[in-house]
């Protein structure tokens, strides 16, 4: 079976991100819905709060290709001109309505707040489109055809943005791929670099074509993005033979499969196991246990953490002797390992993480660099413990650190299984 | 005088950053150099590819703008199309260069590697551009005039890119500015919404200029970015008189100008009076000190932290009372209390701050719904506890309430000042 392939392009409103510090992120949420329908992102674009842009750019991206989402512009202030460039890219009027200005404020009663006339702005619909609800903030999208094809245009606010594309845009195209269907699996590798694991994978390309596969690093975290193409039986089939193939060749770094991280893997690995954890983090600053905490649930295996930033704190929260701190310093094997066995007895947990290390920019001597970390994990069976130094700025320097540290814990528990 | 506004516009090429994972950040490292020199990014474009999309972007975006930067595509690999889309969209040859071929040999000499064959696909040079020897990579880039426009491509490497637009693209375009300049200030507001922000300001639109004003909102932070052009030191008097002219009707929701966020103002105020603080945190899991910590040379004053997730560790580590658990609950104004004069005591901090809440999805209840959020500030002053409903999703919940505990914070040693 042939089925024509649609493209889709994405264009993201607001003069903010055509500075030098926000990125448009929005267009990777919707790049992920299309493609669970076969609907591939050919072109993303941004572009500033003026009318004339906007509406030049919808008009070069309708003429070449079947679905154009643009996001942003659609609030009650002055700079909010997506409305207006919609009407004009299709040469459409725009007219209050009743019935949206309606949504607007019963939005406002249900937060009881008073509704200011500002937004009345936002109730002018564009000439034969479809108003589409926002049951996320006040901003209500818009649906509308031109030549056979569709504008979909989405507040710039991801969660709410999020919320329409499933429910407003998602019926519209659910269709489209007739049948043929494009799978992805993503294997999480842990405590690896990008070029190890390429080098192990390399000779598997021909065998499933190197488009494929997609290597995604980060910090120590690779994801691999294997895909097939076909019918959905057939497709299914050979991700099943792919996933195969790579996890033969990788072997226990593989973390998990279709998870979003580490984090995940070591709650969920907890859980299956009925334990619990405690965390004691110095240079991380606690943000490994916000990684573990932003994951639903967390609160059933995550009993809490001390940021133990100054030696006192170590001291005093956590049991490190004075004479350990003197003899190796605060970033040493022996503080990661007091603290990680500390805060496991101080909160009873199973499980206790410990890290220490020099972040930077300032700390660093020739013995101690900066990017020196040790970290460590006590468990039932025992204390281990780790060291390395990574390159990069201080925030480079901890996400590294949060990844090792939680692959430990994932690897003792992969092993004690 | 008056100064011709030139405007520039970006395009990054890889289908890779067509997917759903990565975006283009080097059109950031771009604008912020061209912005020196008062020139601004009016479009920003992702193409794949292919050497008809890009050649198709580099014709529009020639059409439109003074200056358009084109990064990557410029490797050795058959998915390395960026050299021949720009010779195709401006109409013109392509041909091998001795010269290129010979920095290439040297770089992979000098590197003691064996080049690879498909190497001198890199040598090739579009006609009348000039090549532009690349010192951190091997792929050359290349500037090429067309009615008196510039194409400037770089490789999509962030490193060689970087390196390259000092050494070529800056002295092409510093001549531009012709002393003209576009200075910007950054007002961070703490404790506050948009709307609000809006009303408040509106009546200065006028006499500034819409223009000159962007409103970016973040989970209760608001940043106003106000700008002034023209020669130097007029807009310097104007940028000058348009802050005082906001501050005025903003009050002390102003929490600090040109400064990241809400942690940095917190940690300036703390270091200027030689005071510290510590956190202990449930909802947020460690969010609050991560975000302190990520900022160099906090642990000057900031001395560590409580992620306490489960009871047991309120009582345990924060001394939180068994009896007031139980008589208003672990997410209340008075555990938020008790957790903030707790933390401070057990780590003998100056200021402690302390939070609750229910960041969802599961474990609301009519009374205490998903997004209820207590927090707290103890200082040598006394204690002050805050409570809202926060909308959203998990991680929307935890951003919005750190934000309001440091705001708290920051209001109280502003006060106190």
């Amino acid at each position: 079976m042939v089925v024509e392939r649609r493209t889709a392009a994405c264009l993201a409103v607001g003069s903010e991100l055509l500075g030098d510090r926000r990125l448009d992120s929005n267009s990777l949420t919707i790049t992920r819905t299309l493609a669970r329908y076969g609907i591939t992102v050919e072109e993303k674009r941004v572009a500033g709060d003026s009318v004339d842009q906007v509406a030049t750019a919808i008009r070069e991206m309708t003429s070449r290709h079947d679905l154009v989402v643009v996001t942003g512009g659609l609030g009650p202030t002055a700079d909010d001109i997506t409305r207006d460039a919609v009407a004009e890219a299709l040469g459409r009027s725009i007219e209050p309505s009743a019935e949206v200005e309606g949504w607007i404020r019963k939005r406002y009663r249900d937060l009881g707040r008073r509704m200011p006339d500002v937004c009345l702005d936002m109730a002018r619909v564009v000439e034969g489109s479809r108003p589409l609800r926002n049951d996320r903030g006040s901003a209500p999208g818009l649906l509308v055809e031109t030549h056979g094809r569709i504008v979909a245009v989405f507040p710039g606010v991801p969660w709410e943005m999020e919320g329409m594309l499933e429910t407003d845009l998602v019926p519209e195209i659910a269709a489209w791929s007739g049948g043929a269907a494009k799978i992805s699996r993503i294997l999480l590798l842990g405590g690896v670099v990008e070029s190890d694991t390429e080098d192990k994978i390399r000779h598997l390309y021909d065998r499933f074509g190197r488009e494929n596969v997609t290597i995604l690093a980060s910090f120590g975290v690779v994801r691999l993005v294997l895909s097939a193409e076909g019918d959905e039986a057939a497709a299914r089939r050979r991700i099943q033979t792919m996933e195969a193939a790579f996890r033969e060749v990788l072997g226990d770094d593989v973390a998990g499969v279709d998870i979003d991280g580490l984090a995940e893997v070591v709650l969920e690995g907890l859980r299956r196991r009925g334990q619990t954890l405690a965390t004691a983090e110095s240079c991380t600053g606690g943000l490994i246990s916000a990684d573990l905490t932003d994951v639903p649930g967390a609160s059933e295996v995550f009993l809490g953490g001390i940021v133990s930033y100054s030696n006192d704190a170590k001291e005093g929260l956590l049991g490190v002797e004075h004479e350990t701190l003197v003899a190796h310093g605060a970033v040493s094997e022996e503080v990661a390992l007091s603290m990680a066995g500390g805060v496991r007895e101080r909160l009873a947990a199973d499980w206790g993480i410990g890290i220490t290390g020099i972040a930077g920019p300032g700390g660093g001597t020739a013995e101690k660099p900066v990017g020196l970390v040790h970290w460590a994990v006590a468990g039932p069976t025992g204390v281990e413990a780790r060291h390395r130094v990574f390159l990069g700025d201080r925030s480079i320097i901890r996400r590294w650190s949060v990844n090792a540290a939680l692959d430990l814990l994932r690897r003792r528990l992969d092993a004690d299984r």
